[in-house]
């Protein structure tokens, strides 16, 4: 059984069928109340009410401005819960639940601030079978009704580390046999060419200013994704999405 | 010279610092009227104003409120143009531009409709040095401001051809000797093995329900990118980057 620390994200309000769909599949448990809106489309709307009664989770029918009020939008297409906090990992978890693997992906975000962004890099972390995702407290968005939504609901399969000091973290991951690659549009390897330890963190920086100074140093080697000269960068989650790709692709061949 | 075809999108207002920054360097002459707030923050406001003087485009300057109406949102950092309409090819140009190349990588769009996947999907087009984009006149969000903004002006460099049969287009590129291949979920092939041909297309379909039934049946080989049973898919500007990526790997290999 999975030992999940204490170091929580906050309870919230969930909306959108894809999202409500993929609480009541994969943690049941988190929700605290489940509403439905009478009007919600027919089909969508059996297909949420079989899965909390096989869950055994109580739902309320609504009318649908009363899910307005609640998301403060309108696009939660009649379905919305108020969930539990999710439990994440932090960083004395990190040598306990990784360093006995012989073969390991990690993803390192530092400090990405569209919500977006960090769901569809959740989405592919989860896809890509990564062990982690090591995400800094302080400076990157919360994982809020954004994420939760653009990850498809990938944030509830995945472990997720909340740290304080990356380069803190990074230090005890090379500690226990992890290789750090940083992505780095002036990183001197490249993508095409780079063959990865059995054990890899991969460190991705923000939207516009990329990784920070300090952590930076503290990648063992950087690379970058050639692209066009034509082209200053990759949007965030796609440049994240083809190292994880890649990472994987070794792993298995 | 580019010989471009009188198949136009529509003229509009586009706005932010990088957007504008876009279209001074790359097509000033697109630039109808240059709108600068007297109040955006100053390094920025330097160089807009000195890239316009530059290239002899006129600027007004306003109040930030002037910008605000203009656009519908305050999100434009003081810097808002109205633009002429994109030149963009069309189905009979893709025989003339395409056939005589003997190394060629194609995207094709099946009806993506969100903004910022299609913006996202044009910039990973470029960056990897694709010849052409071929999208779906019908069905597919229209190249708007957000489209530009995620693809940071990357459409401005891109050859886009806005066509009314996906279908009929894929067998012009059979016959200039194309392979058409499908991402496809469920495709037999994986990613993992493939080896691309040295003149392909690859088709995306949408975020919702894939590649359209018919378009499907004319591709010559469907293909997946394999990832874990806990997620049902990539985001579709993911999984476009990792296959443009692959594509591109592939060719100077």
């Amino acid at each position: 059984m999975k030992t999940k620390s204490k170091n929580f994200i906050e309870s919230q309000i969930i909306s959108g069928f894809h999202s409500i769909e993929a609480v009541l599949l994969d943690k049941p448990e988190l929700i605290n109340k489940l509403i439905i809106s009478a009007s919600s489309e027919n089909k969508r709307h059996s297909k949420i009410v079989l899965l909390a009664r096989k869950n055994n989770v109580e739902y309320v029918l609504s009318d649908s401005k009363y899910i307005d009020n609640l998301v403060h939008h309108t696009k939660h297409q009649g379905f919305a819960a108020d969930i539990k906090p999710l439990a994440t990992f932090s960083e004395k978890d990190i040598k306990p639940k990784l360093k006995n693997l012989m073969k390991s992906n990690v993803l390192i975000l530092d400090s990405i601030q569209d919500p977006r962004n960090l769901g569809a890099c959740l989405r592919s972390a989860l896809g890509f079978e990564f062990d982690a995702v090591i995400i800094n407290k302080d400076g990157s968005s919360p994982i809020n009704e954004y994420v939760f939504k653009t990850s498809v609901g990938a944030i509830l399969n995945l472990d997720i580390y909340y740290v304080t000091n990356l380069s803190r973290s990074i230090n005890t991951l090379k500690d226990i046999g992890f290789w750090i690659l940083g992505l780095d549009g002036n990183g001197e390897g490249s993508i095409f060419s780079e063959k990865f330890s059995s054990k890899t963190a991969v460190v991705l920086g923000s939207e516009g200013s990329g990784i920070r100074k300090l952590v930076k140093e503290n990648c063992d080697h950087l690379i970058k994704i050639p692209i066009s000269k034509k082209v200053e960068s990759l949007n965030i989650s796609v440049a994240a999405g083809i190292i994880m790709y890649e990472l994987k692709k070794q792993h298995i061949n």
